[in-house]
């Protein structure tokens, strides 16, 4: 395993973000952008499962040796891509369903997360591509400390709106 | 274009049945049966999307030198056997969404029919492996006289069932 | 079968596309420009199963005879057509779900795709007119050298299409 | 219109009921025994909107000239014969949805109820052939004393049922 | 019976239209529109099962004394009025599911359709008011030549105008 | 508000149990099997909204008069029997939905919860009369001691039938 | 039990509106209005079961000291607050499913209406707040006879207003 | 972070398994045999979130400190403890929506996948408890070289299990 300051200094991506298609960028930024601010290096890239397979092949095969850790992969309808990243590689994949536009999402819903014995994806709710960048920080965080102590200041920090928002409620 | 006499001489297959389990060969048979019984010669195997990707990609990418026509893929819950291939071949691929446990088929359908533009399948009802085969014919007939033969039969033969159980029905 | 040769001087429909209703035209159009762009002859036409089932007879008896090789029926809510259509030809059926105003498209979809044994409709996805066309391309492609190219380039562009929206994103 | 003592006197049917395939006999044939029990003269027979289109074709345009007066139609998955036989006739169609092995019905339901504007069919519950029945004498009560004297008394029975149901739960 | 005379002479409703609350107007006045424009009598109320539900009552047991015929009933989300309707009188109920907010009109749909045995409720699509005016009609039309003639006319003119848009589409 | 003591001396029924139909007696004995275990004065009918709406009134109408201060009432399908008598009442109404045969109770639960502004059911899971027993105890016991007590007890043993399995689990 | 007399002197809240987020308000303001306009005190409070998860457990543990009566929790999505809250303390927790952004609401509901067996919740319809607040009115009239007043004249306003409907639609 | 060593050593649970409730056992002993089968250690228990909650607090706060690096929560119909569990601590959670009655997990999997932003649980299929095991261990694999061969071995298996069905297959 890496050590810490391995991790910090060579700034390599431990994070894979990819999505089918541009149309899921804005669904799939808040990931980065989630990533960014917790200052956890990644990557992120257009890699679909249905028009660039063995793109997607080679992705999924490098991934492991390039370094990442945990790859995010999001996708609407015949939701491929997470299923098939997964098969081809014993990282860990978080699925993320993107909401399609005539059954809202529960069609990538159903193919991400009913994958068979053997291969698991873990799948986060409908559009919920922030929940799976801290999905993957608790993952990384089990060993890196700097991760976990980012984890663990986002949890508190979560508490304290809700706090804050209850407050100015009661303020009223 | 194969001439019709050497579709006969060569009985090489046209029309490849897979499955990605063994669990779905009791509906897939169904398929095999008809093709059988209209003398449209197949080969039929298991191959997996998930547990084996690479050799899910050689089959794919092998298809079209080998002279398949067709290509009828069963699959279920995150079935994405059907589309993977549909990606790496430009023939035509019919899905079989096979009944899930749970959600009785409708993962295995919403996963095979909900697909990208640019990659179609072509998605029959779940469990549906005769009508696949069926459709397989109808698509080899469109250049085969004898098998549009037989097409022409099974829908004739069809009829008369129907008329048959009525006849029976009415002298009750 | 018709040679090469005389479908492009001819000039005569390969493919039929068919809806129920003028209100289903924005959705089949997708479909008609893409045949326009891949120099598939077409004709597009209303038959409405439910409100001119005489003409659906005539239309559907009529298809194999002018020379029509696959059929292309969208419909929305009790989606009848493309199974009716499938009932009184032989030709491939395919089948697009047009989304219904309340229940978007999944009562179209379940009409269209769950046929029962005997007589099979190819769907595609909700509004899938584009993968429509394209499926028929592929079935005509099995028997048509020109059609054959035309579809592979297509998915080479598709490919391309990924890859450029890939670099324009890594440049970033 | 025809006067009640002729209805009697002829025992020509009045109720047409259908159904696409003889499995389907078994939920349908007890709407038979209803009218049976309520000395309504019926008709039933099999017809297949996808088996046999021309036959549904004949019996639809057969019907009003036959006196029948209310069509039951049931039909399961991609259910199309009642709203078939409803486009075909303007006698009041009443569909059955019936049970479908995956699905559970819900596919039937939604293929029979959700016909374009123009072509009504009058929907009962998934398997609800009796209910059929009923409705079908409902609509023949408005035009025969002695169908409407046996719909106030099957009413009145069924209220007595539930009566007596409730004195014997009391007693315990 | 009445005669057809008496019926046009006294121009006493035949059909009672009725709905839950004033947002549903919107959608049933076009069934009253429908039966404007064929010329059969009906009244229009608002009658509530869960708000009204002793006026609920009351004006289903005085349907048949008051002469009407059919009740046409159009309710949303948990869609009481037609079932509750259908279950104080014997005439033929036709049951309109409106479009809820949330869940689209599939609960409305199934709490209207799904009716135990021995109450029977004519359901139609979601939204579908004109069809229940037109299944108002047929069964009307069973018993007077007037709504009999509008009811085939009808059926023409919704023919002819697929018959226009088709030609008017070829012309392009 | 009665006092206690008057309560237990009386022993006049506080929770009207009702159903639909005897068929429902399975479901719904569980819950008064709960109030017998607890000591809570009930009573159990049958009450139909569809084949005994009369007497579905006068039971509602009755309620309040005769001491009863919340009412159970299951139903299948179109479960119409809690929001009729939720209309009818101003009793706190808890509706129990019940499994029904195609599709699971779905039909049942959107019927009873999708209620209109207004009038409120209180609606527990499909075939949950054991909770919607409870729930009526932690109603009741605002103003009862006696009844407090045995829901702080029944709360405590659940808690340590949890315990217990817990216990045993570790052992092995 | 608290007399009436009390109940008014202090104005104790009786009733616990919470909610799991701020963008809950908008829907949950409707059940505090009718408590406001009903005279019956209340506090409204944001206490999320998954980021405030300890802050819950107090809030849930201290209701039935501080004098609640009745916690009526609004959540939307993995809807947790009412169900944990539930299992937190014996006074009846309203569910209100919160209309969620891609499912509408069906998992909202889920979430809270299928409780296991022992742990009630009372759960009402998608963004059903209002009828949360009268649910809770009906609960405390049992034992106060100015809130028992108010549920009575808020239900004949409810008739009232629908009646008064009905005569402007009479008169046009 | 731990070393390999002391892992081993010391043989501390890793991964906590956990349900609701002990019908959920048959289902989460799959979890278990498969880390038995691969030595990875971890504790089972039953936690119940509705009936043990004070409990169930505990046991998530209790976790980290304990040395658990995963937890694997299974749970039916209102399926809260995943999600309750993952607000409680910052180790990942991979929720297992179990097989619920009446509506087959569809419940189950909307409870656990549908969290709020600021908490993931990782959902996997219904039922799919081995897949959270592999899940678990493809987590681990990132800090332990031993489970890291274990999970490439399992992925190997599960190639050659394949290709052996499909050597039988072709034997046939």
């Amino acid at each position: 395993m890496e050590s810490e300051v391995e991790i910090n200094k060579k700034n390599k991506p431990l994070v894979g973000i990819i999505m089918g298609s541009d149309s899921d960028l804005k669904v799939m930024n808040q990931a980065s952008e989630f990533l960014d601010k917790n200052h956890v290096p990644y990557e992120m890239q257009i890699v679909s499962a249905h028009r660039t397979p063995e793109l997607m092949f080679e992705y999924a095969k490098s991934t492991k040796k390039r370094g990442l850790r945990v790859i995010i992969a999001g996708a609407g309808g015949s939701a491929h891509l997470p299923g098939m990243i997964a098969s081809l590689t014993t990282l860990p994949v978080i699925g993320v369903p993107i909401e399609s536009h005539n059954l809202k999402g529960i069609d990538s819903l159903l193919s991400i997360v009913q994958m068979p014995t053997g291969i698991p994806v873990a799948c986060v709710a409908i559009n919920g591509s922030i929940n799976a960048a801290i999905l993957a920080c608790q993952i990384l965080a089990l060993s890196s400390k700097n991760i976990s102590t980012y984890v663990e200041e986002y949890r508190k920090n979560l508490h304290h709106s809700v706090i804050k928002k209850r407050e100015r409620m009661n303020k009223k």
